[in-house]
């Protein structure tokens, strides 16, 4: 094992030229434009995992291709030897808006500790970590105690619509005890953490249109309705003034909060001044009667992330514009299921549509809510090699975020997964400066070294 | 007389020509990148104007330039011979949205009688008329009964702004019985019409100011305000379900319909089927107890001119937008006050901006609406030229759309304006597919070569 930690911790600098040159594809799944990086960044993965000597492959799909990448078989090995995957993405969120950037987001820059670009932490940077853990067993011919194979995908951003197909149809060969996915976060370099719930989503895009085209609003307006008004009128009822979404039904299947989960979360590290800082406001907003912490892991919400509708240049243009649109995303909580929520999100939008306007709603990517239970011995095993690698007691915790595929990994291989995310709460990820924190990077291929033993014990 | 009335009928196929010469200048006055297309089609205008025998000069201001040409003087002429302004605009509203349009904004396309492009009917074509008709009386060297001085400004659509110091500066040269402006609209080609009244404008700039970074909506949604639901939460708040604006004391200054007028509105054609296929919508929308014709022209309205933040391309993009943008115009009608209107709505947006919100309000141009007597003289006289022109009779209205400049010549030159519009109900002003109909264009120059006979009567 010492030859494993010596291997890593004498070839760093490698491991970071090698992360930037992982960063400088601009691998964004949601923008049609970037297929052909997406295809390029998959295949050097394919020749990266094959160099360190992995068995490699990349699979199309419907979509943009998953990455394969296995440890070698070991000759005689029993039929009970442990079998685990580890799951990343290196698909990145759209970078815009550009000017924002401090450095181009696909051009990596240093800056201390600190990796600056967009994916670093979102996810290359940490499924890397794993893929360092595991080059360091191999190219010092330690034994590894168990069988690893890494599925890496490139529709994570846009809701790893074909992965639940392709799981399908290698269910034989993915056949595992758990899955490691490091996609989540710690909320400090001392509270190394397992997130053992993730927030669900739902997706929508709603357009209303008004009148056939953009009217003088001097000469037409007053006569007819506005869409942008109408849009304005109707999204401002989906929230009350306590913070929750308004929406008929929505919390009936949210589980309440248990009070051991509420004791975790206070002791989590959390100062208010610190975090309006990070956020960059004066004053938070949130649902009552819940903690910041709470609100933001463990209760669902609904948020308009972004809205268009007729001019926006320079200067003014006197019109009633055709037509408003708004994309929405609500994030989901246990038992809340993203079906469901759709429909009452779009019959309820459907109640509030004025008949002087036409209404489309458009549902996107759902994920389901997860919640594992953070006592198993996987879990514990995790805790043991996140304390190992980082020096100190991990917490457990919920996440905000979604990782729709969880859910798949769950009901099609039947394995839990373990969520060890290295990723700071001031990584930016989904935002301009996205970052990645090199000890995260270091200590996160340490954690994954140690995490092969810790499982198969 | 017959000698003008001829070489109008003799010349239209030229004056098409030379129609499509200006619209082709991109003189769009909100857009920065169109400064020198603007210069450009001054420059046309000022070689145009001395080709027909008018004097003509470029005038800069601290915007875009003023064109002024006059017809020559009349040796010995008397101190009371009359003189007239006439006004009008050379630029044109921003062409957007390009993909609407059947054919490119600033190539002109002839199809029957209607010619498209950006500034064909507002305002080029009927500011060309009022040219033709008196090149017609120089190039037949038929006596004009009355000095004539044309004003075309090029900062119309963005408020013009410098009109008002340029008149100031100008007053003694731009000293006048009456201002000829042909900016407004017919009902029908059946219909020419003498307005009387214009609603004024208030345009506003609304920026909402959340986190300082678009923030991942996983990881931190729920515990920070978004601005853009509080800027629909605020902007729905804005009109209430009758169709009136909700803003306290915007009614106050509201003159109340006269009983003639909400009976010369009854007369005025109109179809509410038609209409609606016109705006292409299922079902009007405007205050309750007014009918559309009140609502459009008589009646204050506020508009939401356009939405902006977060993310608006392709797919979804999973945050929580760091700012909100709108852009609203009210419109105004007697006695209402521009100035005042700003203050209230501000204050009344500060009201409803949550503590959680960093609010930033931009006014922009402002314009007071208009009023005039329908039975001066001046408007008798404008009316038998329409009539002779026409061969119908004409109707008095009120128009909704603004034309800011119409206070200034009242205050500054103490004239009124006689308001002889030219555009059809489908011309699309400000919209795609912006067309002038020709018979529109004949029929003004033979109305505006009549008008000076009857004025000077």
């Amino acid at each position: 094992m010492q030859a494993v930690l010596d291997y890593l911790a004498q070839n760093q600098n490698r491991f970071l030229e090698e992360l930037c040159a992982y960063v400088r594809f601009p691998s964004v799944s949601a923008q049609p434009q970037h297929r052909g990086d997406l295809l390029a960044c998959a295949e050097w993965l394919v020749q990266h995992c094959q160099s360190i000597g992995l068995k490699a492959r990349l699979c199309p799909t419907a979509g943009h291709p998953v990455v394969i990448a296995s440890t070698p078989v070991v000759p005689g090995a029993s039929a009970k030897r442990p079998r685990f995957l580890v799951y990343g993405h290196y698909d990145v969120q759209p970078p815009e808006p550009f000017e924002l950037w401090t450095s181009p987001p696909f051009e990596p820059r240093l800056e201390g500790r600190s990796l600056f670009a967009r994916g670093a932490t979102d996810n290359k940077g940490q499924n890397l970590a794993h893929l360092k853990a595991v080059e360091a067993y191999l190219k010092t011919n330690t034994p590894l105690p168990c069988d690893i194979t890494f599925v890496l995908e490139g529709e994570e951003e846009v809701g790893s619509k074909s992965l639940g197909d392709f799981l399908l149809a290698n269910q034989a060969e993915l056949a595992c005890d758990a899955i490691v996915i490091s996609d989540t976060g710690m909320p400090s370099k001392k509270h190394p953490a397992l997130t053992y719930a993730l927030r669900g989503i739902a997706a929508f895009e709603v357009t209303l249109h008004g009148p056939a085209r953009d009217l003088h609003s001097g000469i037409f307006g007053g006569t007819v309705d506005n869409p942008a008004m109408a849009l304005c009128q109707m999204l401002g009822k989906l929230r009350d003034k306590n913070g929750r979404v308004a929406i008929p039904g929505f919390y009936d299947q949210v589980k309440p909060l248990a009070a051991f989960e509420r004791k975790q979360f206070a002791r989590l590290p959390y100062k208010e001044s610190d975090y309006k800082k990070l956020l960059g406001v004066k004053q938070l907003f949130g649902e009552k009667g819940y903690t910041p912490i709470e609100q933001r892991s463990a209760r669902p919400t609904l948020e308009i992330n972004g809205l268009t509708s007729g001019y926006q240049g320079e200067g003014s243009k006197t019109i009633v514009p055709s037509w408003a649109r708004v994309k929405i995303t609500t994030r989901l909580v246990p038992d809340q299921n993203p079906a469901r929520i759709i429909k009452l999100v779009q019959q309820h939008l459907k109640k509030l549509c004025p008949p002087s306007i036409r209404m489309e709603i458009t549902a996107g990517h759902g994920a389901e809510p997860y919640l594992v239970s953070p006592t198993s011995p996987h879990a514990q095993a995790a805790l043991r090699a996140l304390k190992s690698a980082f020096g100190c007691e991990p917490v457990i915790m919920r996440e905000g975020g979604s990782i729709p595929i969880v859910n798949s990994f769950k009901k099609i291989l039947g394995a839990d997964a373990l969520m060890l995310g290295l990723a700071l709460p001031d990584d930016n990820a989904h935002s301009p400066n996205e970052k990645f924190d090199l000890d995260c990077f270091e200590k996160g291929q340490v954690m994954s070294a140690q995490l092969w033993q810790e499982l198969s014990k």
